[in-house]
């Protein structure tokens, strides 16, 4: 017997590509060393004797995967959504991201996130801490206890902000940065990984951008970051940085766009068909925010564009543009922003599909891990198992219209079992 | 003692206009034979005798209004969204309302439906059924028992969908609709009242619509409907109505457009200052539905004019345009939306504000039902209860911000207590 293997039964639903949704009804899915190993109708004679996980009628899904989520605005979501983006980041963000020099306010402050962020259907995300050391570590401890698989990145910002929430200089941004990385080695975390996290380009000068370059060649970390999200910033990056040719340009003559690591940038509401060119040449991921893209009213990105060229595009919560950590909600806000974008501003552009919405929220996004966000053979079990009965209905619904409810209409009620890697977390 | 007095006390937050949100904390409320007398930072000595429910830090609003919502789709909400309305009609509404012919069919469906309203926010609902008399009938029983106020009608439609609903002809519409009305008068319902439904004018012949204009004037009977939706909608009226000025017209020539008697008209999407003045002059109410608007690709609704212009205008869910009845995921899908009109469309009409939402979904909606919706001396007193303890915050937040929140991300386990013209219901 091999004691890594065991097995899961239910209707087993997963996307296969962004038009492929595969649904396995009433299947077996059999799990070794944390990875699917496949999926079965009738369980073979080999796994007779494992110990297999009945979820009956219940729809079994991979893991959501959060792409942009900032932690420490978890706080003020739902709240002051009346101003675009640079005012809003003043108004609202600085002044509560800088409470976070305070551990005790940090431990209260996230503990919140990262229990709600359980008991959600994610099981990986990208995770924007704060530029505090300390308070990152704090986070990145209790996300390890909680089981999920994250990137958490301590935030680097030494210009354009109040004095409260800025580093020094770039030296000691770039210090701190070193500190906290060494710091999360010692820590010997099994899932919970660093991630570079450069504000977005008017926090950070030429410098910091070079030291930070230079750090991500020594430790190879991937990055994360923000990217034409509203027209007021795109203008002020071109103020900033008039030697680039496009904004994401800004990050790429640093080498800080995709070519060396892998790289995720929040939003591209405004990317225009030179930086689409550029980020599928250098593998940038895209972490497509259509609630903070309606709620500091900056727009509606191009996805169907993304999708059609080949560039990778996953789902991000954006809390606290977004109001929720739920996945599942931002899946139904890409599709219905997808079609006020076609009816609004170009029809040449479809409006995204259930399939495809899933296909983000799930592979698209979970590419970034690995191979994470889907069923197939070979790939990471990340799996929520789905309860429905609550959300009654009075004719039968076949399990592809089960899950469109879900996407609809959800909350953490109906999520009751997740697995991350092979592991049962709740 | 006045039997008919008693008093809540709470957080209580209610608008007097679209600009002013009024908030009287930790305050008093007495509401006599179902109205509001007051709101008192200390309770008057006169009132010392009287039964307090003390709800604490607990925030109270006024109940929610739905100006437009179809009890027969509640079974498929969330389902089907990727068509637009002419086309979703024939593939989702039609086979699902055909359906309500069957009064055990009727009885599982709506009491889904009836059950889920009550435990919303929602105190007062204007609610399409289906042309089924019986089945009518049953849910305006299950309404009544439910202790909700609303008003119900039975469908009209004797044109332009397929045999398996429609009516025989105009007489054979408004036959059914005089017994209908007769049944219900029978009835002796105290809060469920007949609304006279033609469902939009390509359902309706002209016909139909002279001899629902002699029962209106008959039984004097308010009327809701379809207006301006989508622009293929548009054209068909054109066609059909080629005699009528605009959409609205084709209504009002029949004497069915607010002149005479109490009219809300759902969506109004693609109403042209023409129609918003006619709508301003008879005292037509607009049912705002953002989210079916977003879901069918229908576009948005230019609600700041109707506001800034005076027309009188308040929340509708649209279920299943809209995938939910909750009425406060409906303000925060309008203020939304009007950020995207305002991104993508059309920059002179500013955003909604929260206080703006708030308003239609209350005291702008609420007055299709009388003095209803708000807290002030002479409103019926509809009242819902909010506990968001399980919403929690590391930081301390004002009665606005946490009302804010509940816009965004509460749902029924939020909703502790509710009152409809006084009666507690839950």
């Amino acid at each position: 017997m091999n004691e890594s293997i065991f097995i899961l039964k239910g209707n087993l639903i997963y996307s296969k590509s962004a038009k492929e949704l595969e649904v396995c009804e009433n299947s077996y899915l059999v799990c070794e060393d944390g990875v699917v190993r496949g999926i079965y109708k009738t369980l073979p004679f080999e796994y007779g004797g494992y110990p297999v996980e009945d979820y009956g009628d219940r729809l079994i899904i991979p893991g959501l995967v959060d792409l942009h989520v900032h932690a420490p605005q978890y706080s003020f979501r739902g709240l002051g959504m009346d101003m675009e983006l640079l005012e809003w980041l003043e108004t609202n963000t600085f002044p509560e991201e800088s409470k976070f020099c305070d551990m005790e306010y940090a431990r209260k402050a996230y503990g919140i996130f990262v229990e709600n962020l359980k008991k959600s259907a994610t099981t990986r995300a990208c995770i924007f801490a704060t530029i505090h050391r300390q308070a990152t570590l704090l986070l990145m401890d209790m996300l390890e206890e909680a089981g999920l698989d994250t990137m958490v990145g301590k935030v680097n910002m030494d210009r354009n902000s109040p004095d409260y929430l800025r580093e020094a200089s770039a030296e000691e941004s770039a210090a701190e940065t070193v500190e906290w990385i060494k710091d999360v080695l010692h820590k010997k975390y099994k899932h919970t990984k660093p991630i570079l996290t450069p504000r977005f380009t008017p926090s950070c000068t030429d410098e910091l951008m070079e030291k930070l370059k230079m750090i991500q060649m020594r430790y190879s970390l991937p990055l994360q970051s923000h990217l034409s999200e509203n027209p007021g910033e795109i203008s002020w990056v071109k103020e900033l940085c008039p030697w680039s040719e496009f904004y994401g340009d800004a990050y790429d003559k640093f080498g800080l766009f995709g070519a060396d690591c892998p790289t995720v940038m929040a939003h591209c509401v405004y990317s225009d068909d030179r930086e689409i060119a550029r980020m599928k040449e250098n593998g940038v991921f895209v972490a497509h925010c259509p609630e903070s893209n309606m709620n500091i009213a900056s727009g509606v990105a191009p996805v169907r564009k993304f999708l059609d060229e080949g560039v990778h595009v996953g789902m991000g919560s954006d809390v606290a543009g977004g109001s929720t950590e739920s996945i599942f909600t931002a899946m139904a806000h890409a599709i219905q922003a997808s079609k006020l974008r076609w009816r609004l501003q170009d029809e040449s552009l479809k409006p995204l599909t259930v399939e495809e919405a899933f296909f983000m929220a799930t592979k698209g996004g979970g590419e970034f891990f690995g191979k994470v966000g889907s069923f197939e053979p070979g790939y990471e079990l990340d799996a929520v198992v789905l309860d429905d009965t609550r959300l009654k209905h009075p004719q039968d619904l076949d399990v592809k219209k089960r899950l469109e409810r879900m996407i609809y209409f959800s909350d953490d009620r109906e999520i009751c079992a997740k697995y991350v890697a092979g592991v049962q977390i709740l």
